[in-house]
């Protein structure tokens, strides 16, 4: 990591207005649930009217479901210095399994709380940390399993349906509402989300709720094959480039495009405190690969990372609010050798670690080994695992090979111990895959996962497109949304090149939400198809503002349309630079739809003429 | 369309250098056929050697298919005003089945040759034009069908196998050849793509070669779904933007990025001299769909439009060389009432002129009506049909609806009577299917229309990403090229917003590289695998410079590489920036490796003593 900046606090304290501004003619609204402080943030689009031959039709405005947090809010005032709103502390707090602790726990905690040096790189605000009371368990499939239906899951309900219901009894939106039969591929969605269903898909491991206690921050959200398909992106620095404030901008801006949960991947020296800036401003579950810095803090020598150190590592992190862990508990001394003639070996960093160490001990995996210990660390956290695939494939070659799949039936065994804890567990997959083995891997996690939510990493359709990863692994992540998968990891186009800069995170985010939705869409997800319809209505009225307000970058469509047409009167013409005025088939079917609309009014007449004695028209 | 510049012609003979510059490390070669004049081109890249610990390993040099044409080739001479060198010429007159014209024989073609007005406009070295003898069909259906293997069909063979079948002989090949089992999803396609195998998919019509007598300059390929994917990119001038010389240099570009067939969608009143430029330096098939042009000429009244004026411009394109033409015959009358319930009504440009015209004459589409006579023509130039979708969803919301499907049932209808002239035909497509859906699409099409080749538009999977349309359509376009679809019709990032620019134009192309890629992958062709191959083993062993070449597009590669690491010493580096210098899962995994076969080496000496009867070390 690059030194701390001179000016960080200052800085970090004013975020770049194009991060927070809101989306035009959007606003923010809150829907309420039974209690007044279930708040559920969506967004608000409004639309223009239409002015057709017939008179003026109103479009009513169009909700879509929001990830960005209060920074799209412009009643809340943001400081960033002190963190955002601990909006579920009362939640947490009233379920009284917890205990407010004196302070980190952990050795590297305490350590790095102690060290006057950090003062000025520290998040001014840490609270202490939270913990279950000895013999709780906090977790949300806990609640699940003895029934509880917590806020959190009331939130979630409210926030997954997107006002539907509401809608349905609406008539401005029966026409809008039409919806094709999905293909769900085994997916049961029901046509309301209620809380009780929420709760059931997370008693039966079906759907997690990432939620760390020590985040109350987060808007909760949730990760389910039976859910709206949601979308991980990662940031983190490296030794080469970036700096904190960078990534505390970039978590904000990955809310804003649509990021569902976010990795912190960082690799340097001040992680510690890097994280704590990330989780105290973050609206979305924060997720973490621990061995990463387990490794940092054996200086890079996988070989002297230990049992002791990790889990002081994993407790450092649960107590500063990480909401998911990645575990690399699937790679076991055994299925090494099966990796040792692929073209790309283990590519996985985490995989990579735990199989040198594995190697230069010859012992088996001490995730695996002291999996039960992890499990206790979790529930008294509510922290997810999220089961890495440590051997996942790096090449179309490599894909749907020995190794890759003996992991994932041990990332099942591990499922169920998991469960036993009530812990909530995530499975990780692929990877590259060639489009016509992609079913494949969510047919085996399914079974051998039982259903627990698959979470992957594109994959990749080809390896021929570096510059262009971002396209290769949205097209395998738009099927393997379809078949099942509950959340798609991002891939920027910079991937296997260099660091994502701002423009290249916002064309990672945006191509897996078309990836996420193109799936909501083909498993038929109820409303999925409100947006396409509405924004489609508008591009065919010439609506242009309408269009690119509905669009999931209004201001890329905005700025593609202007480069040709400029001028705003432009924005109300009826006609688009690729066919020029006097030349558009959408013009022309309006004719054709008015002209079809006089005949019938003609046979209409006739009728009422025959009807009435008389036989002016003959019938054709 | 905009006046004509002042320095035209003087501009048009210089092309940019990032044109025509060859890609790094790539060379162009010929494989030669049965005859020295069946000279087929192919890009060769060439890659570093690896340094192990065991010594150099060389890495043979990749080829891959080229659709660049002469303009990659450093030893030809370029000259856009004298065109590129009629290569099938001597093909065409061995066959003794054409006439030379004195001239054009269409009225309109007739005019604008002698209009002194236009003589500055005027491509130079205007050839007269062919056409069959009375009485004889020179489509490559008809000499299919006779048993006859034009050397057209040689070369496409020698194309599609990209000395497949020499590099199996080669053992620096052998690794790099192994591939995945693929899904054909009812595809047969053979391990060799020989001569006679072209000859009898043409002859029953599964695939096409658009290769009109009048355009000697193209490079044969083929449209069928048991031969590669291939993809199609659209130019076009409109009334607002765009001139000639900007045509001629979008097409090169098409051309290098891969475009495999082009259309030229100008709407202007100079688009026949338009068309002679693109045709006469066109080393692919170009398609036109030339109602465009017919409505032009009645100063875009679609009601004025008549049989006679269309017919005439058939003949004005086909004696120019156009290739394929779009036509919509399908669009019948008493389909047109079933797209008035529709979200976005009929988007299709030709379908809504045909569309306005039936309801105007209260007649059947004068394209059905007279669909013999077109054949005529078609037989008489080798014009190939891409029989158009005019009633194409416009939106997710009409997908796969009846207007649609009942356009498809008479394309299928239509297709049957091409046939009996042996004209070749290939199919148009969606158009905005969700994801579920596409596969319908394919199967219907070879049902209804016999497995004429499928030529589709996307489709786009979601409405809701203008700006990004280029990947909502590639994640249909890879799924449906999967299916079965033989070409692929582009889409820009500025579909429904403008006019694409070069960089558009490249975005669009290599997003479609991508989804046909993918789409070969899956299907199992063979030999497809090679370059995934070989880029990920040059990735996994850090040769970077490698990477880049091997990839669709080398110099974005390179570009994002170096924005954060630019120096030349970091591209033999065994590290990226991603993860930093201490810490990269890929040396990781190296080292993983070579600890492997340490431990292997330390058995198979255990076995070698055992051998000698010592027992210095015990099995495991």
């Amino acid at each position: 990591m690059s030194a701390i900046p001179e000016d960080f606090v200052r800085k970090t304290a004013q975020l770049s207005a194009d991060i927070t501004q809101p989306f035009p003619k959007s606003r923010k609204i809150y829907v309420s649930g039974s209690r007044s402080d279930v708040r559920v943030p969506m967004r608000e689009i409004s639309q223009a009217e239409t002015h057709t031959s017939d008179g003026v039709e109103i479009n009513p405005p169009i909700t879509v479901y929001d990830t960005s947090g209060p920074y799209s809010d412009p009643e809340v005032e943001i400081d960033l210095l002190a963190g955002l709103p601990a909006l579920r502390s009362p939640w947490i707090e009233e379920r009284s399994d917890t205990e407010q602790l004196a302070g980190p726990t952990s050795a590297f905690g305490q350590k790095r709380a102690a060290d006057p040096e950090l003062a000025k790189l520290r998040f001014e605000h840490i609270r202490a940390p939270r913990r279950a009371k000895a013999g709780s368990n906090v977790s949300q499939m806990h609640y699940a399993r003895r029934g509880i239906i917590t806020p959190e899951m009331e939130f979630i309900a409210i926030r997954e349906n997107c006002r539907l219901q509401e809608l349905r009894n609406d008539p401005r939106y029966a026409a809008l509402l039409r919806q094709h039969r999905g293909e769900s591929m085994g997916a049961q969605i029901p046509d309301e989300i209620t809380p009780e269903f929420v709760r059931d898909e997370v008693a039966r491991g079906r759907a997690i709720i990432p939620a760390n206690i020590n985040h109350p921050e987060l808007e909760p959200m949730i990760i389910g094959r039976n859910f709206r398909v949601k979308i991980n992106t990662n940031i983190g620095n490296s030794a080469v480039t970036s700096s904190i404030e960078e990534e505390v901008e970039k978590l904000v801006w990955s809310c804003r495009w649509g990021g569902d949960t976010l990795m912190d991947l960082s690799t340097g020296k001040n992680i510690h405190e890097t994280r704590e800036w990330i989780l105290r401003n973050s609206p979305v579950p924060i997720g973490t690969v621990p061995i990463y810095q387990a490794l940092e803090k054996v200086d890079g020598k996988a070989e002297d990372l230990t049992w002791e150190l990790f889990k002081d590592t994993l407790i450092e992190q649960a107590e500063q609010g990480v909401d998911y862990f990645t575990i690399h508990a699937g790679v076991l001394l055994r299925y090494v050798p099966l990796t040792a003639e692929r073209v790309t070996g283990i590519v996985s960093r985490g995989g990579s670690i735990m199989a040198k160490w594995c190697l230069a001990h010859h012992e088996e995996n001490f995730l695996y080994t002291h999996f039960e210990e992890i499990c206790e660390i979790m529930k008294a956290y509510d922290v997810s695992f999220s089961l890495g695939d440590g051997l996942r494939p790096g090449s179309i070659a490599d894909a749907n090979d020995a190794a890759q799949f003996a992991e994932l039936e041990t990332l099942g065994e591990l499922t169920k111990i998991a469960w036993e804890h009530d812990v909530q567990v995530m499975i990780e997959g692929p990877g590259h895959i060639p489009l016509h083995w992609v079913k494949e891997n969510v047919d085996k996690e399914l079974v051998d996962c039982f259903e627990a939510p698959f979470y992957t990493l594109g994959p990749l359709v080809t390896d021929i497109a570096p510059g262009y990863d971002h396209i290769t692994s949205g097209i395998g992540a738009a099927n393997i949304g379809w078949y099942g998968t509950a959340m798609l990891c991002y891939v920027t186009p910079k991937e296997h090149l260099g660091l994502p800069n701002k423009a290249d995170v916002r064309e990672g985010i945006i191509t897996y939400k078309i990836s996420a939705h193109a799936a909501d869409l083909a498993k038929g997800f109820p409303g999925a198809q409100l947006r396409d319809n509405a924004l489609s209505k508008a591009r065919f009225e010439f609506r242009w503002e309408d269009q690119f307000n509905l669009g999931l970058d209004p201001e890329r469509a905005r700025e593609f349309h202007d480069e040709t047409l400029p001028k705003d009167s432009h924005k109300v013409a009826h006609f688009c630079s690729m066919c020029g005025p006097h030349f558009c088939s959408m013009k022309i079917t309006q004719d054709v739809r008015d002209y079809a609309k006089a005949q019938q009014g003609m046979q209409e007449k006739a009728i009422e003429f025959r009807k009435g004695g008389a036989k002016i028209y003959r019938e054709v």
